[in-house]
């Protein structure tokens, strides 16, 4: 049964780490794609890729040079050359066909196949050529300068695992097996539904009462860099009608909802949520972004984010992010890489919440922002980064050494 | 003059930092244009934004309940209410336009602007409405839960310096100060010319003495990574006409040749460079990228880059990576976050160049990868970062402290 908050206050706050086990725990039906390499950067493998060939097939040149049977090379000395003769080349693409016999030599350029008879390459510093005579000037041993077939990948190994994200070489690789396109997981789709007639949408001026929207332009980023896709936004006015049909007709994986999530008489989030679907979760012990609900809709997962945008950050971070990343293929952990440093200032908190601390960090001095309330986004932008302080924990002393999640250091 | 190296070798490899040093130094024209928030995440900014407006431009509400005349409060419990009288109704976008006199409460959400008179917001759970009368429970200092005009932005405040690389929340910071776009610096525009008779483009299978081009997919997601945009990607065969006329006719801020980039006969990058333009740099003190070159034909940068994948990784890395992201308005600087770990097998290097060699690093043990060459692009993959030896060491010892780069984690 829903509870009407309306300027009552939560009845009671969840705690983050039973809502976040909720989202870890929700079942997610993969959805995979063919996309090729060009598009795959820093998507995510949802199968093992498999080499079905050697890489290379064939033995190569590493160097430019000649290809020689190397133990004829032993004893030359840049004063006292050994003469070979040359009767061919090998270039990459246009392999030389016979055999090489005793006294011969290849010419041979970088990658290019080595002919039978060679085992080792002479590099172009240890030879000097002269119509065809080729006077080895060092001995090489046998094998040297030479890429055995499969020396990179041979058939059969994985060289990608399931669930990888995938980095410049990794397509590289990928392509030297000869795949053009790789199953990933598809992007999970995202809507976003802005309430408040107070709403301005990004572009206006700030006019009188009326406040320009700072959360969408913040979110799409966020769900991009999470691997989702913003199909859209739309701006609505504090209307439970208006709001009743556009959560209706929303298709997505990921509803978000900003503005209208708290106890407020014009807050009609939760209460649709809850008649449309079910409203799994509303109010969290967490600083500032208590007034979070979240819950379902069929197979739409609707998140009801504040609209102070350092609560709408730190709702999404905490929550919605999670599950944007999973159903993407990735961990749902913080993309955010955390970093040790030591309290130039005491954190202070209240036990049964966690607290997100925005702060400055400097080598490794970290300066707590003035936590001035969930409205001073910019403090998100002075600060390299955050604190959490947990729940069973009223804050920290100076000195205490803490670990800053860095907004500009990302694990990919 | 042009030294032609083909088949004798570099006359001189120059030093990895003296190249660096050359690219720092270029003279780059910057270019902006203004583009749309949406599109504006983890681009650079070309000038400063400065804010025009204050925001909030009124006193607004921090929290849901009711706005008072704080002192009004003082005493109320639980057990022993205040009464006051509701008078209006504060929306956000719908004020209340008169003055709160003694006595009198003005309902109040959040982020809705204080009416005059009133200095203090009673939190919904604080009170109780039957109604228009007000049991207020809890005493409040003045001034709580009130937002002050400005208090996140001050008209004339920088809120994001001229480079800033463009986070979420900085578009939402933007935005909010009615920032529909914002001024950044052009992506730079590469060209590839893959050359090579033996190079299949990506989508093929390796065929005979065949291989399959792995060099342009993981180059377009380089250049992609450092802010710039890939045009074009041109297969071309080892023929000194064809590549002369790409050359000529390519144009972007940036030439990528993989390729022919060496000492071989079929080796015509460099040559063609130094009369098309001017070839700079011929050979680098570098392992495994030394037949690298980079030179000018007139405003293009052009960077010959080895075919080896491992080399051509690494000579992007350390050079054209360089330029691309100094092109778009960000640092030279790679990437990659550093982090410390202690040598479990030593390196070993030569005097005279820097090593680039691929590590796993599992907690802060650091295992180098067997360097077997510069065609095992998978030792880019199996890695999870790289050490680099300077050119004055010879190597280090197991146990040896080294920054280990990590391919994974970047600063963004």
């Amino acid at each position: 049964m829903f509870h009407d908050v309306r300027m009552r206050g939560f009845r009671r706050r969840a705690d983050v780490h039973e809502v976040q086990a909720w989202l870890d725990a929700r079942v997610l039906e993969p959805r995979v794609e063919q996309v090729p390499l060009a598009a795959a950067h820093g998507r995510t493998l949802a199968e093992a890729l498999v080499s079905a060939v050697d890489v290379p097939a064939f033995p190569r040149a590493a160097m430019d040079g000649w290809a020689v049977r190397g133990e004829e090379t032993f004893g030359a000395a840049e004063t006292d050359p050994i003469v070979l003769e040359v009767v061919g080349l090998s270039l990459p693409g246009a392999p030389h066909e016979d055999e090489v016999h005793q006294g011969q030599a290849v010419r041979i350029m970088t990658g290019a196949p080595v002919p039978a008879g060679a085992d080792t390459v002479l590099r172009a510093e240890d030879g000097h050529q002269d119509g065809a005579e080729l006077s080895v000037r060092a001995a090489v041993p046998v094998g040297k300068h030479i890429g055995e077939r499969g020396e990179d990948i041979t058939v059969g190994r994985t060289v990608l695992e399931a669930g990888r994200r995938l980095r410049p070489q990794d397509l590289g690789v990928a392509s030297s097996i000869g795949a053009g396109t790789l199953p990933l997981h598809e992007r999970p789709t995202v809507r976003l539904l802005v309430t408040g007639d107070e709403i301005l949408e990004p572009g206006s001026a700030p006019d009188g009462a009326q406040i320009v929207d700072a959360n969408s332009p913040m979110l799409t980023a966020l769900v991009e860099r999470d691997g989702g896709v913003m199909l859209d936004v739309a701006f609505l006015p504090d209307d439970e009608a208006v709001l009743r049909d556009a959560l209706t007709e929303a298709r997505a994986d990921i509803l978000l909802v900003t503005g209208g999530s708290s106890v407020g008489q014009e807050d009609h989030a939760p209460r649709l949520l809850s008649e449309l679907g079910e409203l799994t979760w509303h109010g969290v012990g967490l600083r500032p972004a208590a007034p979070t609900g979240m819950g379902t809709m069929g197979d739409r997962h609707v998140f009801l984010l504040p609209g102070n945008p350092v609560s709408c950050l730190c709702a999404y971070d905490f929550f919605a992010g999670r599950l944007v990343r999973r159903l993407g293929g990735r961990s749902p952990a913080w993309p955010y890489v955390a970093r040790t440093g030591t309290l130039a200032r005491k954190i202070s908190s209240v036990l049964g919440r966690v607290d997100y601390v925005r702060v400055r960090l400097t080598d490794d001095r970290v300066d707590p922002l003035m936590a001035r309330g969930a409205s001073i986004l910019s403090s998100t932008t002075e600060a390299d980064g955050f604190v959490t302080v947990p729940r069973d924990h009223e804050g920290w002393p100076e000195g205490h050494a803490v670990e800053v999640w860095q907004y500009g250091v990302l694990r990919v």
